[in-house]
């Protein structure tokens, strides 16, 4: 193939992986409009527009330079090149809005998107896939992250760690006597489809990140990154269905979502590694990780309304790790990634929360939360011809 | 264009193909989440996930082995052949599964549809796509059926014809007197938001189905194929809506979304064989046949909540016969094919059916159905805030 | 490249286009639903799929000749040629029926479709894309107006405002005493999901008006105008959602996904023309055009449940005038442009909508609004289980 017909074909199959990224800000929106309750819907669904719409600009006018040097790109289009890495930017953000969901104020939450998509986003990406700001040093990093089990969940979930230690539990969510209150999804379909929406999205996300797809070696790589993407998350929805199973007979469906997603996770750092049966071990691990993750960090009351430490923090770093396991990279470089990634990442995002929250307060004050975000932040409900239940 | 090209192309194709079928997951999850009760959301949704998981890992560690021998492909990457075949499964399945929803328990359905999707349906499709195991013997087929009017629609519904068969119908869905109760769509965004995901993802079944789009001519009939698949839709949804509004002077909705899928399914055995008119007419009587069919099967007190029988048994039997009229195929290989997989789909599945349901029950009991199979099923309800008008 | 591999790359960029293209229906259906009260949903959603499939069939049998002259093509399938502009038809008549939601019968503004894509759009298309039948005559436009911001937008908007015009406002929307009555939209996670698959769609819909992806050039054009279509959506949500909290200290989320689909439609005549800053100014006004437009149609009384005359026609203005002040396109051209079409889409869609009034009558009586559309027009409710609130 002559190098403009690989440059017209990457640049398309670049824009196709980007679109497909896309659909996963509806895939999160609804994902989590549908995990949190009727009064906070509105909120959520702001937030995530507002998420998108900020992080993606910062990203764009910042933190692309930060993380790459220049807009330069030799086998495609730049601007191909630009819209698939801003593509990713929300997400990390998405991953940390979703935990803090149904008590966190809208602006405030901006305010660390913005910061967190010039900046920190960009010198993780910069330290683990970029031009190195710190190659040479002993911190140079060899991790290999296809497509970011680290650099993008595990950062974001670093941020929400630090978030929820900050801004502390829903009103209501931990009782004094230790007892946790089950608050359940108000919209099961919301849930599924946006968890199926994020889940066709990451096959532009993982596929996309093998950079090419214009010679017969790229065209397999990208293949056998998107089979084996699909087959981790079958893996990880089937395993915490036979768990849900044997524990309570009952399939709970939000669960096995989160293991479904767990597994997906969890293959992101090097589907095109494996042969096609390994992710089945990988993803069945992720949802099984979920699945213990789950009430652990409820236990440690770290409040987390759309499970999403359990999802991308505890499997950015399973997958990650399991590459070092299962493939020829060397588990120490993959941990080095993991724990550098994890103390910038933590500390940096802390940094800007606990500033942020001394300005602004994250926080909504009880009585918001009470009566609901949606009210309060965006003047609207979600559904206000609907009669609620309680 | 040079081997390596065409290679690139092809496989990039096959993705694109495939992750638009991925699409019709939450477009069969939406549609029949809306069709049902509410008191069922959750119990449908449930299903739609676990077959989509199920379904393609057995097909990927069992079925396509079945069906087509090996992991070989010549003109694309082998996980790229193998990714759109396996997208197909989980379609197969759900046509079955949608026609038992309200009253299907989940785990007996789930065995079947390991055993479907492993052994009958890569049958199928071995003796009509396939290396042939029957190649040479009066069983031979011979049957033009480019995307599955037979070897998909149909064989999802004579599946689903034994299964309401042997599980019977929704208890209070017909009365002793020969009555029949009207049960009403819950969630109508949730069915029009569906049917247009199975739309989309139809342009990636059928366009996919060509095999190939890497030269001139095989573009074109990826072309054609699109557009003609979209003509008999748009066919099917006018003839509804316009004999609705004579008899009833009402446009029935799910009626007419169902006309849409009726004349998708119809046009699915030969769309790259026609001109662009010839959809017009397989689509209308596809649309025509829906209409007939809903109250033939209901006469007959076969159950069918979503009306899976008429659209893709029915239309799949038309639509493989239409390429015997229209075409220049031979009208009778088409109807030896639809004969011959019809009694090997039926038969086969009544009879793993038959045993299923021996060893585990297929069918929730009037309790259950009473008082809804997500309560059940899943322990959560699909609206939980949400009162109840009835 | 040699020319079979550009004719095969671009026949394939021209059906990727065409999907996401597709998007917009369930889109627009999506959005509408969610905006309008529950009793008018499903008549939104039928309007909605019918409108599809009328217009579609009616363009591909009636209108491309007129606006193409015949089914030719020469870089690529002609049938993928005709999907792609197919494709288009269907958002014209949408702009209309959204903003005619609530009021609006169904089957008259299905005939208003039927001649809108059979013969005023496609004159639209012919004398501003196409073979033009007007060259060499005063009226000979050259204006520049890449995927349609004067060609789809704006002569969808003078359609809808002949429409509102002729139909009047909804019962009970403006009181005699000079009042406004708030009906706040009955779904917002639907509005925010249709939302984000127009704004999916736009990609397509823009990216693929550059026509061709099978060069270095082209494919550079292609990418910089996805990029830059999204930036203008980005900038117009922002800009909305700072004036709101500025003006009001709540988030308005209808409002602010109303400024992003305010500057997707601005920047839509010229994305591959600016630099990647400009669409930050233009999508920016774009979502500010639509702060002040709302209001100022209530006070005309034009009433427009889902903002469409701000969106779509203001903004298909201010984006063709756009070009000709940020580009070195001549500006009299562009309002050259405007103007011819703003007369002829007008007064063309006037004169029909006031025939087919005078002959149907196209607008609900006072009782059936009461009531709602859906029971009269379509025969069922959209959410029957669900209890109302008021």
């Amino acid at each position: 193939m002559d190098a403009n017909t690989a440059y017209v074909i990457d640049t398309f199959f670049a824009l196709f992986a980007f679109v497909l990224i896309i659909f996963m800000v509806p895939g999160f929106a609804m994902l989590e409009a549908g995990l949190v309750r009727t009064k906070n819907v509105t909120a959520v669904l702001m937030t995530n527009v507002l998420i998108y719409a900020v992080a993606s600009m910062a990203f764009l006018l910042i933190g692309y330079s930060v993380a790459f040097g220049d807009f330069g790109s030799d086998g495609m289009s730049q601007w191909a090149a630009v819209l698939f890495q801003m593509a990713f930017v929300g997400k990390v953000i998405n991953i940390m809005s979703g935990g803090v969901s149904e008590r966190a104020k809208i602006l405030p939450l901006l305010a660390f998107a913005v910061i967190m998509s010039a900046i920190i986003y960009p010198i993780v990406v910069n330290i683990s896939w970029g031009t190195d700001m710190i190659d040479g040093t002993i911190l140079d990093l060899n991790m290999y992250d296809l497509a970011g089990s680290t650099v993008i969940h595990s950062t974001g979930g670093w941020a929400l760690l630090a978030a929820i230690m900050i801004m502390g539990a829903r009103k209501g969510r931990y009782t004094k006597t230790g007892g946790i209150r089950v608050i359940p999804a108000s919209n099961i379909p919301l849930v599924t489809l946006g968890a199926f929406l994020l889940w066709i999205g990451w096959f532009g996300f993982n596929g996309g990140s093998v950079g090419s797809i214009s010679s017969i070696e790229n065209a397999n790589a990208v293949a056998l990154t998107i089979l084996n993407t699909n087959t981790a998350g079958l893996a990880g929805a089937i395993t915490v269905a036979f768990m849900m199973y044997l524990k309570y007979k009952k399939l709970d469906i939000t669960m096995i979502l989160n293991g479904a997603l767990g597994g997906l996770v969890a293959i992101t750092a090097g589907p095109d590694l494996y042969n096609i049966y390994q992710p089945i071990l990988i993803g069945a691990i992720g949802g099984l990780l979920v699945v213990f993750a789950v009430p652990f960090f409820d236990k440690l009351r770290l409040d987390d309304p759309v499970g999403a430490l359990s999802v991308h923090l505890v499997n950015g770093i399973w997958g990650t790790l399991a590459v070092g396991i299962f493939t020829d990279k060397l588990f120490l470089d993959q941990l080095k990634g993991v724990v550098v990634v994890a103390i910038f990442a933590f500390v940096s995002s802390y940094i800007v929360l606990f500033i942020i929250n001394k300005i602004f307060t994250l926080t909504a004050d009880d009585n918001t939360q009470l009566e609901g975000l949606d009210v309060n932040e965006c003047g609207l409900e979600a559904y206000p011809e609907f009669k609620r239940a309680f």
